[in-house]
């Protein structure tokens, strides 16, 4: 019997504790292991996995800098003999703020209370690409401000993707994807003949490799956003039993729920996976909130229908668009429905393919991502630009071809200077502008509020007039949301007007003036 | 007793009479005149009123080339004599096509068959201003596409709207505006102070004056929208008592109905009339529909709700939007709604003014023109933009210094070219565009149909597929509904692509290639 692990952790790293264990008959079915963690604080029971070669792996995210202890126990042991140990526990790494929740109701914060104001981004499957292209991605997303990315487990099989993966998830072979053209690759789905997996064992490559990628973007301070099922499938893993399911669930949550920049997406379009019912849903929702130790994000994305937002075991509402045109625009509705923050995961891409969910223009989706903004919500971003090799920026990452990448750390930015925690929909709102307020004032709407943040999304007016009371002063300052500029205004007082240059796009921030703080 | 006609009138122009007639009293009130015309083909009652010193008009618009005979009495004639005429009626004047009518549920024609595609715009109280400015904003219109234009028969006051008109349509004196600034102006009302009309004695040199006007329009093809009762009111118009309204109306309708290019407008913002009630809408309704002997258009404007559009008397939807981001979108909505010709007539002003309804690009603008047209209605157009000598074409006409009005006659080209009458939302389009076919193919939306106009909106494809049938040939032309420019691709068949160059506000026209006519 062998056992490895740390001696020292960093607070919110991992603790990889490596076991030697049975490997006789499908030790992915046959054996279990597990260990309890425990410090003065906290005190956890942590679901281990079988990786191959006779090894087991216990993984665990220490909360505290404490001394941990911990015991572990299983089937897979030998001799069904206990293994315990402790370690020690040391300052976070740097920029490990630890996982991210929610903290206010509408809005996230990192475990050590820093705000975290989502910058999302797609690309499905970037981390099934080869290694060369998985490089340029992290580059360009080094370049980038996002700090969330979307991405399956699973391999994808769509239009622009109908290559194979790098690796698949479970031992056997695939179908011969010679066939597939552009034209018929429709016809192919999780259903069709031809593929030959063993749905009861995986394969620990694939998904050491996904670890690797997520650790990656860790280090660079971006959530990685697991999607851990979706309809777009050739291989058949959109179509197993709720007993495979189960056991693929289980094997997902072991493996990757120490990492703490870990989201769990349950779907990707979870109404066109036809073979799944809510029942199902559900189940594999209370599998991860009983698994889960760390309680990551968990939300559902759609394809048409909204999933119940409402449902307790759902963070947050992961969304895509409902209407051709509106869909950012309609976050106020939604926090009201749900009470949760709102992730406009998908509202179009920039690009210029031939689907409509494919080619909006880069000033679209900065305009999107601050109609969302200033309603208290989070767009999400993606391109899709047509490329003579074509690796689309959605599905297999590489390089940024659009503009709109470019403007979204400006908005980062200036979400980072709201007081305490998070935007909401300003209540006294003229009609024709969108008006954010702080989350957490404590203020009445009636009351003149220490921050504004409003923005006039495509309108164009050349001035605005406001009115808040006769004696607080602000700090004025106008924002070109597109080219970036702030101005600085002065300080504004009474009835004021605000010049503006008539062009779409424009915003303006009113802080209200130190000297004259309340 | 002095009669005075012409012995010639042509098709669709203007035959007035002119009698001496009773001036004691107030012959506005007092007394009335009719008269009877009549040809082998119709026969119409037409009302005439009084036009100052002493003389009585009766006017009439022929609908037939033939010779007509008029017997006219009433109570304004001396010794109550009933006097009599005939007269030829030639061929219509060149551009004279009649007045505009529903044609086909949704779509209208001109009263010789010729389809009139509306390409509207706004100029509230363009005719009250000076000689000049009048004359710049005809020879603006001359240059434009438009080919109907709404405004006020009643002053305006509102924003940017604080001098006098040229003339006020009744007898009096109105309240001192030297008071008045972008501030107060707010505060008065058609309830104010200080104005001294009597809304029993029209001055029919005002009347006169926008008789003239039409006119003119009418002579350049355009349509007179008029409207006929608006809020934005600060001399006592708005808030006469229902004999008065009714008083007006009958001189409104007596004076202008004769004019082929008349539309009635009943109201701009019905809604925010506080004094008038549903009631007396449906009076007025009742009266000009007795009382228009060639039944104009009629249609009523909202600010917020809509009135009941499907009241028979309301021939078309005057639309103003209903949120700040769709409007022409929800064309198809409305249509089905109403069953009636759909007119977005404020769908938003291109310009630069602080207002929302005032503040919207050249490309949003020319946009929703097109979204309304390929879904089977109308835009309207506005101007806002500042200037220094604060006239904006909006409400004073004057020069156009937008872009969009510039794109609308290209739009118009194009509409012109649809087989039949009008087009209507294709019902089988792809979710992600904007798909017409004409409106009366007797084809059902199963069938190929012969013609396809498909516009692509915000959304920046760099190619689409098509998939009709086999064997139907179509001629393909790309147009820029910005650039205005028009690419044949050539003829097409079967399962196709259309190439596209990524860029918004782009449309394809099919039309089934006549070689191949069914």
């Amino acid at each position: 019997m062998q056992i490895q692990y740390q001696k020292q952790v960093s607070r919110w790293g991992v603790q990889e504790i490596v076991v030697s264990g049975k490997s006789e008959g499908n030790p992915f079915t046959d054996y279990e292991i597990s260990a309890v963690f425990s410090c003065g604080s906290e005190r956890k029971k942590v679901a281990g996995f079988y990786d191959g070669d006779g090894r087991y792996l216990v993984r665990f995210m220490p909360s505290f800098e404490e001394t941990y202890t911990f015991e572990i126990k299983g089937t897979a042991l030998e001799d069904g003999a206990a293994l315990s140990g402790s370690f020690e526990v040391t300052a976070p790494e740097e920029g490990n703020h630890g996982p991210v929740h929610v903290a206010n109701t509408y809005h996230f914060a990192y475990a050590d209370g820093t705000p975290y104001y989502s910058i999302g981004t797609t690309c499905y499957v970037w981390e099934l690409q080869s290694d060369e292209l998985i490089e340029k991605t992290l580059d360009s997303l080094a370049k980038s401000p996002f700090n969330k990315i979307r991405f399956c487990i699973f391999p994808k099989h769509y239009d622009y993707n109908l290559g194979e993966p790098r690796s698949y998830p479970y031992e056997g072979t695939p179908m011969d994807s010679s066939v597939l053209t552009t034209e018929n690759f429709n016809e192919y789905t999780g259903k069709t003949e031809g593929n030959h997996f063993d749905f009861y064992r995986f394969r620990p490559d694939h998904f050491r490799h996904i670890e690797h990628c997520i650790e990656r973007l860790g280090k660079m301070g971006i959530e990685a956003d697991l999607i851990v099922m979706h309809p777009y499938d050739r291989w058949g893993f959109s179509q197993m039993t709720p007993d495979q399911d189960d056991l693929y669930w289980k094997y997902v949550v072991a493996r990757f729920s120490a990492y703490h920049n870990v989201w769990w997406a349950f779907a990707n379009e979870y109404d066109i996976m036809s073979g799944k019912s809510i029942a199902d849903w559900e189940r594999y929702a209370d599998l991860v909130c009983r698994m889960d130790p760390y309680q990551h994000l968990r939300s559902i994305h759609n394809c048409r229908p909204f999933y119940d937002h409402t449902r307790p075991w759902i963070t947050h509402c992961s969304i895509q668009r409902q209407d051709l045109y509106k869909t950012a625009e309609c976050t106020n509705e939604w926090r009201e429905r749900y009470r949760k923050p709102v992730v406009l995961d998908e509202i179009a891409y920039e690009g210029n393919i031939q689907h409509g969910w494919g080619n909006i223009s880069a000033e679209e989706m900065v305009r999107r991502f601050w109609e969302a903004a200033c309603r208290g919500g989070y767009a999400g971003h993606g391109e899709t630009y047509l490329s003579p090799d074509r690796i689309l920026w959605w599905s297999h990452g590489g390089e940024l071809h659009g503009e709109s990448w470019k403007r979204l750390g400006f908005l980062h930015d200036i979400l980072c200077e709201t007081p305490g925690l998070g935007l909401r929909p300003y209540e006294n709102s003229a009609w024709d502008e969108v008006a954010a307020v702080p989350e957490d004032t404590g203020m009445s709407f009636r009351q003149v509020q220490d921050y504004y943040l409003i923005y006039y999304s495509f309108m164009c007016p050349s001035f605005r007039e406001y009115h808040f009371d006769d004696t607080t002063e602000f700090e004025l300052r106008i924002l070109d949301t597109w080219n970036m500029t702030v101005t600085d205004a002065g300080i504004v007082k009474g009835k004021f007007r605000v010049e503006l240059p008539g062009r779409p796009y424009m915003a303006i921030q009113l802080k209200r003036h130190v000297g004259n703080k309340i």
